[in-house]
């Protein structure tokens, strides 16, 4: 790996966020767009969507701003959905079966190929042309068929029954939409925790803002310093 | 509203992580933490931390860290976590029902009263003590409850129809899980569209990372002027 070009993964972190408006802007037929207008989209400032994609670049010029198709293709590229990655489910719960049926996946090269699950009631379903397999049968399907990436959608307390199977196949990367954390340090596998109640918090804060800052008085507020 | 002791909104959007870390603190029966150590389980800086948690008071002090729980508190407080939420979930399906079964909701004051859909089959349907009721019922249900969250799960179609049903009603955020972005200009309701697969590209990256820097050769990253 050359690291001494290696980009700061908080850099990578802001790269959907782009991407996902630079979608919207296609799907409203823009063709180009500045620094500003896009940071007034994404939320942050004009300098630093410049000072992230020159990291990676030339996608703009002076007085021009971006185009947004380019921009859109190039930010696809670094976040490797360009390509195709097989991705099993593991629990064919309500949960699994919604995401099964999500077709954004398979908009961005997430080839879902199979559900995993113990509930013999579950196993053998068809889901938009997926099949929910026999959990048993999980190991040796992922090894087989070169699986990258699992998603979990198992209950909370079957996490890690699921990740010790898990991390003794060939699955690079999980994808965790379980409430349970789970650290990537000693499997070797990449793994991301979803948090997606992130946002309703975010909601709950913007629906309370004013009687929470009637409470708070200003005395309160005043700085200090803190280790 | 005291605008003059307003947080930034990008200040709040980090908020919901420093709750989930210090939760993870608490879960693993820590009782202090310095900013520095808080950071590396955030993935930022400790001045940012410190920064930010400034902004609404003297949470900590030098030498000392910050008290997990109180902070851990004083951060639900802000994001009126401490309060009950009224909350329905618009569509019944399997991504309604696995939200309808997600007991975190409840642990931090989301409480779904019902879910409502179209389908015959689905009206009547009890979930973990919560009922399906007909879609029909749905406005009157939400001013006679004083409802104050719609959480949006039906197919990406239908997401017009029930926004227009919504804003006619006392409702006042929606908390939008379906692909189609949710604008809160003209409607007076406030609201967030859950991105939910930016995780999965970052893992996408991540899984790609290697054979990326490979193809991205030094002269294709010189630093340009960009509007």
């Amino acid at each position: 790996m050359a690291d001494d070009i290696k980009v700061s993964i908080t850099v990578i972190k802001r790269l959907p966020k782009y991407h996902y408006c630079l979608g919207e802007l296609i799907r409203e037929k823009v063709k180009r767009v500045s620094s500003h207008e896009l940071s007034k989209m994404v939320g942050c400032t004009a300098s630093q969507i410049r000072q992230d994609l020159n990291n990676f670049g030339e996608f703009g010029q002076q007085g021009y701003g971006y185009k947004v198709e380019q921009l859109y293709r190039e930010i696809a590229n670094i976040l490797g959905l360009n390509t195709t990655h097989k991705m099993v489910i593991v629990g064919a719960g309500n949960f699994g079966q919604a995401l099964a049926n999500y077709e954004e996946f398979g908009k961005y090269g997430f080839n879902v190929m199979a559900l995993f699950d113990v509930n013999p009631k579950l196993i053998g379903l068809n889901i938009r042309g997926v099949l929910v397999l026999n959990a048993e049968e999980m190991s040796s399907y992922i090894d087989k068929n070169d699986v990258e990436i699992a998603v979990m959608a198992v209950p909370e307390n079957k996490v890690e029954e699921v990740l010790y199977i898990l991390s003794r196949t060939s699955i690079r990367g999980i994808w965790n939409l379980t409430p349970r954390k789970i650290s990537s340090n000693n499997t070797g596998i990449m793994v991301e925790n979803v948090h997606f109640t992130d946002n309703l918090f975010i909601l709950s804060y913007r629906l309370n803002e004013e009687s929470l800052y009637q409470k708070l008085s200003r005395t309160k507020r005043k700085k200090v310093l803190i280790q």
